[in-house]
């Protein structure tokens, strides 16, 4: 299949990785199977803002789920490879279990401002134009020159055209988060490895509660580690992330 | 590449999910980049305890990182398919940061009793022959009926042989607990469907400290998210996976 890699997306000329999951895990889906449940992608090389190919290799088919293996191309090079199990989510599940893990507190949607895609830099971070990501104040105050060392971010987020989210819309908006290293004051670009995304069920209309943290920096590595909860408090996808980050000359650990 | 699978790992008769993927990931490596750093695998359908054929395609060789993508086929039919991302751990590498997560509190080893690979049931559970497991007494009440209602389980483990941990085996622990259903009183079995495993540096020798914990059941479906560290606190490798489940006639969820 013939596709075109939207340059709108992009972050400083880079297609996003969110874009590229949810565009891969739609070309898996089908009729029986039109929910996406896990998706696990190891982005091999970043694509250019050009045409692709993207071939999905259906692995098996069961009356449950249907597992494809879908693969981005540019000139014969792989750029993203990723493997996709689908299925169909319940309307109106709820737990039968839940653990005492709780949405993420935030202050009221009026006083969280949304992310602007241009930064005083000049670099365009593409998603900001297609998600409405409005972050807890407190999270984000490196973008004021104090990161307060947590590593965690916490944001409201839908669609720029105020629909609701639809699955795919998740698995954009489990990428749409700023890194969590600007937290620690590491402004560099973060390039994801590796990203899997669980779906858990359909989301409720309205707002996304969004929270992305790391657990640990080293040897060049980090975990991204994000929950989606949907407006009436249920979590509605898991993702991790493996992405690198480099660790300027004179860099401190901010106080935290 | 041929393989057998051999039939000690099994479960009941179904071949260890660790001990699979952690055969998968070492097809992949090669001596530039010796370490497993994340691997996804989706677990198409159940293989026998048979021949088998093993399949690697090189999707990327990079300076850090080389991608690959790995297959598992019996008679023609995929019954694992991974990715796999390595490169080269530092030896002795130290958090540039880390989250305030702690390795999971455990009682001293000698009050902690090897799980058995025979239960009471009859049920062999191959890979507690090769995994010395030793789990925390208070996490597996539901072996004598008394489930906490936690859908936590925490253990020691090392190798049956006592000898330290390997990455590949790191693989293995990350899909050696019992199920964290059993915690809530479902004694049935909890096939994987996707299983990501995210190396994060050498452990150190001696034995390793594993949790493993649910998040929610909902709709057949749970996550199972696992942390192992080494005997020096560290954060050695960090899994996440998507299991089915069943409920009995006449369940009720214990008062936990």
């Amino acid at each position: 299949m013939n596709v075109t890699i939207d340059p709108s997306w992009s972050i400083g000329g880079k297609p996003h990785g969110g874009y590229l999951l949810s565009m891969l895990a739609e070309a898996a889906l089908d009729g029986e199977h039109p929910h996406p449940m896990a998706i696990s992608a190891h982005y091999v090389a970043s694509p250019n803002e050009d045409a692709a190919e993207v071939d999905v290799e259906r692995l098996r088919t069961g009356r449950r789920v249907a597992s494809s293996r879908v693969r981005l191309t540019q000139d014969g090079e792989v750029k993203v490879e990723a493997l996709v199990s689908s299925g169909r989510w319940t309307e109106g599940a709820t737990p039968l279990w839940r653990s005492p893990l709780a949405p993420p507190e935030l202050p009221p949607l009026e006083e969280c401002f949304r992310a602007p895609s241009v930064g005083p830099t000049g670099t365009r971070v593409g998603q900001l134009d297609h998600v409405d990501l409005r972050p807890d104040p407190a999270t984000v105050m490196w973008a004021v020159g104090q990161p307060a060392g947590h590593a965690e971010v916490r944001a409201w987020m839908r669609r720029d055209d105020g629909a609701d989210a639809s699955l795919l819309d998740l698995i954009v908006f489990a990428d749409s988060m700023p890194p969590v290293t600007f937290d620690l004051g590491l402004m560099g670009w973060v390039p994801t490895l590796e990203l899997t995304v669980l779906l858990r069920g359909l989301p409720a209309p309205g707002w996304i509660r969004v929270v992305q943290r790391a657990t640990l920096l080293q040897d060049g590595w980090l975990d991204e580690d994000c929950e989606l909860w949907d407006s009436e408090g249920r979590l509605v996808a898991q993702a991790r992330q493996l992405a690198g980050y480099r660790v300027p000359e004179g860099w401190t650990p901010p106080a935290g």
